[in-house]
């Protein structure tokens, strides 16, 4: 049964795959899963018909049969479950790719969702420009805890894994800040997540999608 | 091996069972698995020997045998995976219960984060007040959708779940802010999470090495 995933009709960041459904897409493709595609539009993502799909009124959702999954972190751990590639086989390091998933999820992504939540509202504020600073230097605590244990390594514990897949995708954010390039192992860390076939695979699908919402026909 | 657990030497929520072990603690009692508990000052978790476990210098971490794990949504997949009564046998409501706690990380802690930032970190700055408000109405706008998934139902998705464990344990958090009294069926389950037997023993537990480090003779 192939599965379906909702992605936006006409993504906000215009294509730069910084949607959450880069993520599946990214784990789709590398462990070789077909998958068929649902444009939703903004207004439907919070009708009650995607909101049974997805209680908080986001993309993506991942629909295979009977079952219905949220939640992007949640959806490519399902992928990596079922499929070879995307965690190791020995016991230890399955829980430690697990992990990688979790930190990037919930102690890498809150400051740096914080930094774009900013931009986006509180640009008309009068502290924007003070709070700014603040939230760039929490993000900055992470990274340079995370450079530290990166080290030299390409991954993040031996072979790539879903717990680089979900970093590198949360990391990408981060590009048009400039914060990643003061940390050039975190940019060459990420530098090699896009560099995977199925990453520029993925990257082309949802670029495609964009592209088609822009033409004049649709 | 009886797995060992990093905790807070003097927990700065005073033994209110917020602190991130308090959910590690949950899901070893509701699964029965005895564990021991290694006490980290502040200035020991930052230093390189705690840093080695955990790389953002926090707490919980989880030793077993020869594995390192850090992150507690991890550290209670972990648990939940390995015995009985956190994760349903059905695959599907298996992979549901997994959404709800990739949900409650990171699509629901961030904003209850963001608060917490900005009580401790903000307080002084001039726009504190008015941030404090754009924040609560951020938090809101996941408990209004929360609360309506919930609806009159005990639990997220059928049984209890590491899912419930994880979400509750966000939601107390909010505790003292009040915010959560305006969603009377999350107040409830909440109040169910509590109520829980092995809830109370892990918050015993924990209430227990903050009330020894207030001790006179330690």
């Amino acid at each position: 049964m192939t599965p379906v995933i909702t992605v936006f009709e006409r993504s906000p960041d215009r294509g730069k795959g910084l949607a959450r459904d880069m993520r599946v897409r990214w784990a789709l493709e590398e462990v070789g899963q077909a998958y068929e595609v649902r444009l939703v539009s903004f207004g439907a993502m919070k009708e009650p018909v995607h909101r049974a799909l997805h209680p908080f009124g986001q993309i993506p959702t991942y629909e295979e049969g009977t079952l219905v999954l949220f939640e992007s972190g949640a959806i490519v751990f399902y992928i990596a479950e079922r499929h070879a590639g995307l965690l190791p086989d020995d016991a230890n390091a399955r829980a430690r790719a697990i992990a990688w998933m979790f930190a990037a999820l919930n102690t890498v992504e809150p400051p740096i969702l914080d930094l774009q939540t900013t931009k986006f509202m509180e640009r008309d504020k009068t502290w924007y420009d003070e709070r700014l600073l603040i939230v760039e230097d929490r993000i900055r605590d992470r990274l340079g805890e995370l450079s530290d244990r990166l080290g030299n390594a390409d991954w993040l514990d031996g072979a790539f894994s879903a717990g680089d897949l979900i970093m590198v995708s949360v990391l990408l954010r981060l590009k048009a800040s400039g914060l990643l390039d003061e940390y050039p192992n975190l940019s060459a860390y990420v530098a090699r997540g896009e560099a995977r076939p199925a990453y520029k695979r993925a990257f082309a699908a949802q670029l495609a999608v964009f592209v088609a919402s822009q033409s004049p026909i649709a």
